[in-house]
């Protein structure tokens, strides 16, 4: 990877951002700076000055009078030059005075290093409140307090002090300092991989992860923007941003927290499953985030990311120079959802042109020896490749870069050619991504040197490099499709609103008939019911269904689970048995639960056999409104074996939400089931969005069991959870 | 790792092994030795003299009178001394009659490098026989040919030439040279990781992947046993000689091919899903091996097994000096089934004596900076953590290794001194096994050199740590476990032989009703069913079932799939509604298959609702007899959720293809399903497995479904397939 040029100013790109004198200061004072070595404000002049820091430095000091050969200032107000930002690094309870004098001073922001604030208590609790007091009054910005601190190594500003951290495209925000310290030693041990911005956004009292993304999203020097979080404050902002950013930039997130126990206790069956790790994964991946599953990846596939961006599809050209680490590539593709790309005959026969007859032409190509003695015919068959519209990007898997070392001195000028050509891959096949693994690179020989320092990234593990091509597939295919979701354009009904608010009146939520009204007056096809509130009902309902079979369910606000209280009876046919169900349920539910109010008896036909599906939705505290789909019944159940996209959602994503299930082959029928219409359950998805979109009072929705058909759904059970809170004050909203 | 000591001898455990003499040669003919550096005959001379050979060398050459110092022989007859292996480096066509040769010279192996053989065609196979008669015929075991070679360097025993590669512990056969140099390049960026012996299969026309493992399982230099396997060919002796190895050594294998399309026709289900990777991965894991799904873990994997052989629990301690590491160890712990350990009040008390307040004493264990000027203290916690008896083994993660470097070189004394006590761990806390994670294992500091000097594992990546904590776990469970199968002690009866006899006669598989009474002879429960031939016959099949809902189902050699044929009707009550169904069933199988014999109607009594589960049993072609469970329905069909073992198997490998299925769930009672007797299905699988023992005509079965209740079972459906080859003959093995 190139060494940016080191800029004197804030680029042009973000001139006008506010963060950007954060980031690109021209000047920096250091306060608690200190003539310790291995004291936190001592590295950080050493390393401002260490990595070529052109602005002015100011350490702040009561009694020294130079540090490391820079003057020391009794306070900043004493500096009589501007100050951009200060970096404190004193005890807690110097900070707010501290940061009110730089706002006094005209500084724009601070980095604060100290712990011992909210998260140590009511007292640091209320030290940090103090803080951001007085930042907001004197329009400072803050990063931190208890950050692991801040580097941009375009301009050397490091107040970090790691020493030798090599400038570069990959920026990095981590609640972890720990993980920018494995990282950064990684990128040494890598030797070409470098950073442009880090930063650790600590408490995030002012500035948090979605200002330093959005940030990052413009700041030239970055190609990539990578993230280590293990925990997600304002979700839903951050969703909007990195859909943003994600467009033009890769962001890369690993999210710790994977096995957390999910929620204990709900009363919806989506609000069991949501706020687990599985939904945040799929709303990130919705907002177009490449999200990093084990640790180790996250720098691999960073590399691979700032090199290429994307690939233009999954259609992936493997060439080799022989034995098992082809077939292991293979693997490592389909179980990725890559595919081999399929190449035409005209590939093939240019390639037989240059390869030794016993070579395979068939993807995997192996070049069977031909590149043992020249190496570079690798580079030629690659060039080949690149120009097969069936291939979309192209893996080189084997001993590259070894050659010299392997079979003699005599191939290092032959293979110094290869690696060159290959070096201005990125100015010939732009849009075919090119990525390699050498079983040599732990040794780094120079071929390997030169590729990654031409910014081809180079791999040890298969795993990793298929793990790229993979991240550079699913972001093409992102790219191809994203476009912005429009909040729904559906208006609430007073007719329904009405419903919620009798419901809220009574102390109670929606009955499932008035949930299904709500529903219908909505254009979601729900079939039709009849309430019996006595036995004389009877007759309308028979006048109504004749002799189909029937399914009866109680309806009361005081029994949730109605299979247990002998609430249900299915398959009622006919006058007799219809009265005896009738009864039946009323005897049932009085001996479950004495004290109970029941409202009625709810009557709809039975539904034809179908696949059941579940569609739900929570309002997540922390990404806001969540849609759900799943397989029902068992599947749902015992595997879990479901979908979420973040509200709204564009017909593409809400497509995506069935593809993604392990038993989507369900919906193609499967054992007798009919074939389901998935374009129709798209429209159903889509037009619960809507709804919710409509009504912020449904806190829950479950629509459960949907029974899907061939051509059309019913809509088995319908329950809503109402927040009171949310109902639009009277006269407010209405239409 | 030590390294071992070069013996002059064989090892006493091996003395009497006959691969001995080929691993622990006392004199090594080179046949087409080369002058010519780079050449594979140069390269082999070469290789023995660097590593150390202390035996006899002597390189066969036609003219040369010496090759790297050493006098040439024109061919090995002309030896005086005794040779015992002969590395053969010449083309093919010469190797049949250079092996007579050594043969007639008493030596007792030959590792053959050309390839030419069977994998080249229909000349090469010929050769490859003149190969093996050659050797047969003198008595001359063969390595190869088309073998990338063999090493075994604790006798300095290398015929690659790789150079430089550390003697140790590990042993590597691989059907992949590249897959060998990748290991070895690893092990050299690792530094302290060595190898005992290395052997490539090649065609195995002679010595095959078994002996070797056979071999190395006694091999003293060897405490981990590892391969890279494309293939197969007698896998059911290969598990048996790994379940016999895998009691004492770990056996680890990366086997490719994981995504190969699975076999296309097959008349069973279970025979479908036969011969696919997920079968081989249980086959193997069965017989004890460590199945490695990543190559990049194979080293990782294999140096954590060498180390500790194995834990005698799950049960994890997680010791960490602060940061994000311990929270994705603790992610990654989880997804792989490995669990926190609950510290005793008196563990958390000793750590709390030696810890700072705000230290974290539950696990996973910060020590909140105590280690930042006290590296040592680290060790003193692991001590502490390793006397809990809740503890089964522990996992240090973050910055070991690099104190010196990151907080000041005045710590490296104290660090070192750490190291040391951790270096002799395997002394005091032998049973428990302690696995590092290093941020600073690239750089490779002192204390990590030191550490894995001493054979204690340390990492750069938290997954492979917790990988290899994963497969010291699952070896400690199958150490507990692990227990020689028994063959089914059920003969043959004649009644059932009768059965087969007359249906192989009869040109067809059993019919139905047959294989239900194949089944009910050897006290397997299948329900009652009655044969209708005719609509007489409507009698007796209410006379037996009275009014209970019937299914009547087609028997005919002609028609294997029934319902499509309308050959099957459920839920039949009555006289009327059963004699309808017969003749309607009759209709439609003449109308769907015109040509048909229709040899009548199968009825039984519906079966209650249950939980449906398909059990099956295929005989591999490569693995032998295999047994599949499954939860039947949609789960066998939309996910493939089966299990495999290899018959004959324990009662307790019955047991875990219960709990190894992701639906297992649904056997303890989901949405009003019974809750399973998992015994009673246990006993059905080892019934089946007996049974199917007991006929080995029968080359596939398939009970699909079995509906499982709350205390019994019900086998709906029995389909035999035999192969009359397999029959005995007349009077042979009846009783």
């Amino acid at each position: 990877m190139n060494q940016p040029e080191m800029p004197s100013t804030v680029p042009a790109e973000i001139s006008s951002d506010p963060l950007a004198p954060l980031f690109f200061p021209r000047a920096v004072a250091v306060v608690g700076a200190s003539a310790v070595p291995g004291k936190r404000g001592y590295k950080a002049v050493q390393g401002l000055i260490e990595a070529g820091y052109r602005g002015a430095i100011y350490p702040i000091h009561p009694r020294e009078e130079m540090i490391l050969g820079r003057r020391c200032y009794r306070s900043v107000s004493e500096i009589a030059g501007e100050v951009d930002l200060a970096m404190i690094c004193t005890p807690a309870a110097a900070v707010p005075g501290l940061v009110a004098e730089c706002g006094r001073k005209g500084v724009k922001g601070v980095v604060v290093v100290a712990g011992g604030f909210r998260e140590s208590g009511p007292d640091g609790e209320r030290l940090e409140e103090a803080l951001l007091e007085a930042a907001q009054r004197h329009a400072v910005r803050v990063i931190g307090p208890n950050t692991s601190g801040m580097f941009n190594l375009s301009i050397g500003l490091d107040l970090l002090g790691l020493r030798g951290i090599r400038p570069g495209h990959v920026a990095f925000i981590s609640q972890s300092g720990n993980m920018l310290l494995s990282l950064v030693l990684e990128a040494q041990y890598h030797g070409e991989l470098g950073f442009s911005i880090y930063v650790g956004p600590g408490n995030q009292t002012d500035l948090g992860f979605n200002d330093y993304l959005r940030f990052l999203g413009g700041e030239p020097n970055t190609r990539v923007v990578t993230m280590y979080v293990e925990g997600f404050r304002s979700g839903q902002r951050f969703l909007q941003i990195a859909r943003g950013v994600s467009r033009h930039k890769p962001v890369v997130v690993y999210k710790s927290g994977a096995t957390e126990a999910g929620k204990v206790a709900a009363r919806s069956h989506t609000g069991a499953l949501a706020g687990s790790y599985a939904m945040t994964v799929d709303l990130l991946r919705q907002a177009g985030v490449c999200l990093v599953q084990q640790s180790d990846e996250i720098l691999p596939v960073a590399e691979g990311l700032a090199a290429w961006n994307a690939a233009p599809g999954a259609r992936v050209a493997v060439l080799s120079d022989g034995g098992g680490q082809a077939t292991i590539a293979v693997d490592r593709l389909v179980e990725a959802g890559l595919s081999l790309a399929d190449l035409q005959e005209g590939t093939r026969r240019r390639l037989a042109a240059i390869l030794p007859p016993q070579a395979s032409l068939r993807n995997p190509i192996d070049v069977a020896g031909a590149s043992d003695d020249n190496p570079s015919i690798l580079a030629e068959c690659l060039a080949i490749l690149a120009q097969d519209d069936g291939v979309d990007a192209l893996l080189l898997v084997g001993m590259f870069g070894g050659y010299a070392l392997r079979f003699g001195e005599q191939l290092m000028g032959n293979e110094m050619r290869c690696a060159e050509t290959l070096a201005e891959w990125r100015l010939k096949w732009q849009g075919k991504p090119l990525v390699i693994h050498s079983l040599y690179a732990p040794i780094k020989p120079p071929a390997v040197r030169r590729l990654r320092e031409a910014g081809v990234p180079v791999y040890t593990s298969i795993e990793h490099a298929v793990r790229v091509l993979q991240a550079l597939a699913e972001r093409g295919q992102y790219l191809r499709r994203c476009a912005e979701p429009e909040a729904g354009a559906v208006s609430p009904l007073p007719e329904v609103r009405e419903i919620f608010l009798r419901a809220v009146q009574e102390g109670r939520n929606p009955y499932e008939h008035e949930a299904r009204a709500a529903l219908a007056a909505h254009g979601i096809a729900v079939d039709e019911t009849l309430l019996m509130r006595s036995p004389e009902d009877a007759d309308a309902v028979l006048a109504r269904f004749g002799d189909r079979p029937l399914a009866l369910k109680i309806v009361s606000r005081d029994i949730l689970h109605k299979s247990e209280a002998g609430g249900v009876r299915l398959g009622v046919c006919g006058r007799e048995a219809l009265l005896e169900a009738y009864e039946g349920i009323l005897v049932s539910c009085r001996a479950h639960a004495p004290k109970a109010d029941l409202h009625g008896v709810l009557v709809t036909p039975m539904a034809a056999r179908g696949v059941e599906v579940i569609i739900g939705m929570v309002r997540d505290p922390v990404f806001g409104p969540v849609l759900m789909f799943g397989l029902g019944g068992i599947f749902v159940e015992v595997l879990n074996d479901v979908a979420f996209r973040a509200v709204p959602l564009t017909r593409d994503e809400a497509e995506s939400m069935l593809r993604q299930l392990r038993g989507h082959k369900l919906l193609h029928g499967v054992r007798g089931l009919p074939r389901v219409d998935e374009a129709r359950l798209v429209d159903l998805l889509l037009q619960v969005a809507d709804f919710v979109h409509a009504y912020p009072e449904i806190s829950e929705l479950d629509l459960n069991p949907v029974i899907v058909h061939e051509r059309d759904y019913v809509i088995a059970d319908a329950r809503f959870l109402l927040n009171p809170n949310m109902l639009p004050l009277e006269g407010e909203g209405d239409g």
